[in-house]
């Protein structure tokens, strides 16, 4: 469903994240003040909900789309539902 | 505030995390399906919460309840209450 | 979009929630312990967002299939990703 | 724990939020668009999240320090945990 370029993106802000974790874990070692670390890992929670919503967003535009344009998009919705309440959730 | 173990323990859970965020760029380069990936991306969202509300608890009977005894808790809570927010929004 | 039936239920759900919030009021005027609060504020926070799943599920199953198929389903998508992320960060 | 003034304060504020889900039972009967809804409802938890940051922070400022100061801290914050934790999956 991805374009290329699409997935390059995608892939490099995943890096950046693991990054980020490793990050935390040398704060974790350096001792590092709790509040400091908190801040780090809430700025990780919030970029992989921004992910997380730009696959959602792709997932929509595509596969759950397509369904519903092919007349089973009772299916890929209900998916869609459960996928959006576990992830929000998270 | 923390002892080795411990920090040796957080350091562990977070490496397996960066795992995980590694995982799920092998995902997207393999075009598998959004919703899985998904799935995985709520799954390390759950585990750096964990992580989170682990050092929330630690930084509470650590660091605010030595300034709360000292009489100067007021700021430690402060500082509490704005860090909390701000991880629970992410 | 809705049936008189749904509208019925749905409008019965917000009546309980009505409800709820008003004993809270009656907790605070009693001088109820802080933490029973905090735990009937969770359940009544937890009854909004059902509430608001299944209006998102009623939603697209209505009003973005319906533009999906008639060829216009990208605003309806944009707008419905907008919702999610307000809902779920509330 | 809280000043008379505090707890008409709170009141009012939770008077406010009823008034709101009331607004809500109104816009489904007239059938108003699910995403006007869906906002209207976003406002609501972020309302009753506000309330609950404040019982949050008085709860921690008040019972918990006592607690603190009095040596028996522990079930406290293993409590303020809990409830935090529960508070924000809400």
């Amino acid at each position: 469903m991805r374009s290329e370029e699409d997935k390059e993106k995608l892939v490099n802000r995943l890096k950046r994240i693991e990054g980020q974790v490793r990050g935390i874990q040398r704060m974790v070692e350096d001792d590092r003040y709790c509040v400091d670390v908190l801040v780090q890992l809430s700025a990780i929670n919030a970029a992989l909900k921004k992910v997380g919503y730009s696959l959602l967003e792709n997932h929509t535009r595509g596969c759950v789309a397509d369904a519903v344009q092919h007349g089973d998009g009772d299916e890929a919705i209900e998916e869609l539902m459960k996928v959006i309440q576990q992830f929000s959730r998270s």
